[in-house]
């Protein structure tokens, strides 16, 4: 049967076309003969993150999209506004890959014993090009998963369990001894209480809703705190005293929250203050911004001293700044713990050309806590 | 003559009341006796910075003032907005001296041949309380100003030298080799533009009107971009291609420059990019807030990628982290040029019993470009 070949697979396209519209749609590709010290992963899995939709929407308003094509190759067309395409002029007329992350078997490989040894493990791997049905990467870069790991147990390796240790890593180094995270209940956050409450680090959780402070207490965790609630402030302040958090990670980025973890920073430093200073605390207090669930505008009113910052926060500048030897220990930690610290969980399962149906795109899109896909290239296929 | 003793002197005193009233008066003081190592400053000239407002006006609404007491001993009250009573709750009914630097001739000294050997010398010193007819201060404390230079010439020797040049040190620190700065037609900005000439720095000036940018070219600026202009974005990108500025100092705090600055940044930044990077470009973007001339909120829309950050900067912390001796360089080069790269110009030169009145009040309290203040604590009183 030809599908079950590997000599060609699918593979999702995003497309930034100068006249201003998106274009998403499947090609055809073939799989490239390995090199001797690469393989080729058949991916099983492959999860939608946040950090994919940026390059697979291109900044288009995905509600006027529109689907073409036949049910195995749609194409989905949508408008960009003319104020997005600035931030997307470097990929214009580019057909790009997408998916960071995912997981699956190894089908074929190299000259290379490396590369060899690997043939019919099951692996996970990061480098973009996950949403497609063969990938050929570097054997060094594929993460051996442990036996009986399951492609789709194995397939968020990097992307968040990276992102929750890097948040403890960068805590410590900057001489914070406890955090803060917002949109916490998402599966990014439950990893890093399980992380917090190993590594006995004090950990802020801000949510949004009341069943999400259900998620996270049902999970061990200490300090959880409502935006919506009227008290939010208050209970705010009593959790970063409370912890003595001076730093955050945030993944909304838009809106009046940074300013508001910061300014209950000081409130909580200034609790301790032995005599009135008239630039604040001299405390420093950050927040990074990792994500961008709002986009509109960030805000803030300053009402925090001086000793602060608000900055953009990466994982792969950070996995470059620790070097190889560190960052691969954070890997096996994440192997050792796929199944249980570091387990994720999805709402639902789509093939490729699911993925770019309207009305899955409608609720992945939302990039809501407990609506999170799993891309798995192989299905509706053989 | 009473008034030419040193035995008592008047202290300007801000208090703000727990109802919510802000009090500005003249308290008359004992002068102290000083200690071995300390001598008395008849203080002859010192500044109304911007940093000095805070203190002075505690959150209040000058608009509301009212003066009572007498020419000699005004009483000025002000109400302070419910919002503005939580920042300054640390200082609730405490009178509060005003005034972080000045200068003026050491009139008495304490028993140390240290101190001894300044009686008679013009000197330059920092640390509050300077709105005064006497400071007791420690000997080491004082900066002794070039033979010939007087006290009003040596008024501005710490805030705006020091903070000018610790700009210029906490980017080469920081590993940029240009920097940004906005109000720039400032006191403060002029030194700037002179120190970056002699130390052959790259800089962009950022002002709002056509008239400071004739008075920063005047002075030799090369690169100076009036955001009032429609063109500002296009002539502000042009000029950090040219400079490769990657950091900048903002006076203002509130509104949207800074993001403005970060997004001109990052397209100067990718204009050299080879590749499309999702993420944005990989050069790190700094902006620091080191004043407030705008008090509303800072809002920015995050279209420069993820390598950047916001922050709060203040010349006390940058004091302490290069070290006494670092410190005691950049002094030394102060004084050195302080009738020449680092001097002041004021608009005007008032009594203590003036800088209380209403319409004076109103000018300073601006802090518009070209409308300095100077106290003069002596005058009007010998």
């Amino acid at each position: 049967m030809a599908t079950t070949s590997t000599a060609t697979g699918l593979q999702l396209r995003s497309t930034v076309k100068k006249e201003g519209i998106l274009e998403l749609s499947l090609a055809t590709i073939a799989t490239p003969e390995p090199k001797p010290e690469e393989v080729i992963v058949r991916i099983d899995a492959s999860p939608i993150n946040p950090s994919d939709q940026g390059l697979l929407f291109g900044g288009a308003d995905m509600s006027t999209a529109r689907v073409s094509g036949t049910a195995q190759h749609p194409v989905v067309m949508a408008t960009i506004p003319p104020a997005a395409m600035k931030a997307v002029a470097g990929r214009v007329d580019q057909s790009l890959p997408v998916g960071n992350e995912g997981a699956g078997v190894v089908v074929r490989a190299g000259a290379s014993p490396t590369a060899q040894a690997l043939i019919g493990k099951t692996v996970a791997i990061l480098g973009g090009a996950m949403y497609a049905q063969y990938r050929c990467i570097k054997a060094v870069q594929c993460l051996v998963l442990p036996p009986g790991t399951t492609p789709a147990q194995g397939a968020s390796c990097f992307v968040n369990p990276l992102t929750a240790l890097g948040m403890v890593a960068t805590m410590r180094a900057e001489g914070h001894t406890a955090l803060v995270h917002t949109a916490a209940a998402s599966n990014l956050g439950q990893m890093l209480n399980k992380i917090c409450l190993e590594d006995r680090v004090g950990l802020v959780n801000i949510v949004r809703k009341a069943e999400h402070v259900a998620v996270l207490k049902g999970i061990g965790a200490t300090h959880v705190c409502n935006s919506s609630a009227p008290t939010f402030m208050d209970d705010l302040t009593e959790a970063l005293v409370a912890t003595g958090a001076t730093v955050a990670f945030d993944a909304i980025g838009g809106g009046r929250l940074a300013g508001h973890i910061l300014t209950a920073m000081e409130a909580a430093a200034n609790r301790t203050a032995k005599e009135y200073s008239r630039y604040g605390s001299t405390v420093h207090k950050q927040v990074y911004i990792y994500g961008g669930l709002d986009r509109g505008p960030t805000e803030f009113n300053r009402t925090f001293g001086m000793a602060w910052g608000i900055g953009g926060w990466l994982l792969t500048p950070f996995l470059q700044k620790i070097g190889f030897e560190a960052a691969q220990k954070l890997r096996e930690r994440v192997a050792a713990g796929i199944t249980t610290t570091f387990a994720s969980t999805y709402s639902k399962e789509v093939s490729l050309a699911d993925a770019l149906k309207l009305e899955e795109i409608a609720v992945y899109g939302r990039q809501a806590t407990g609506e999170k896909y799993l891309i798995t290239p192989q299905q509706g296929l053989r």
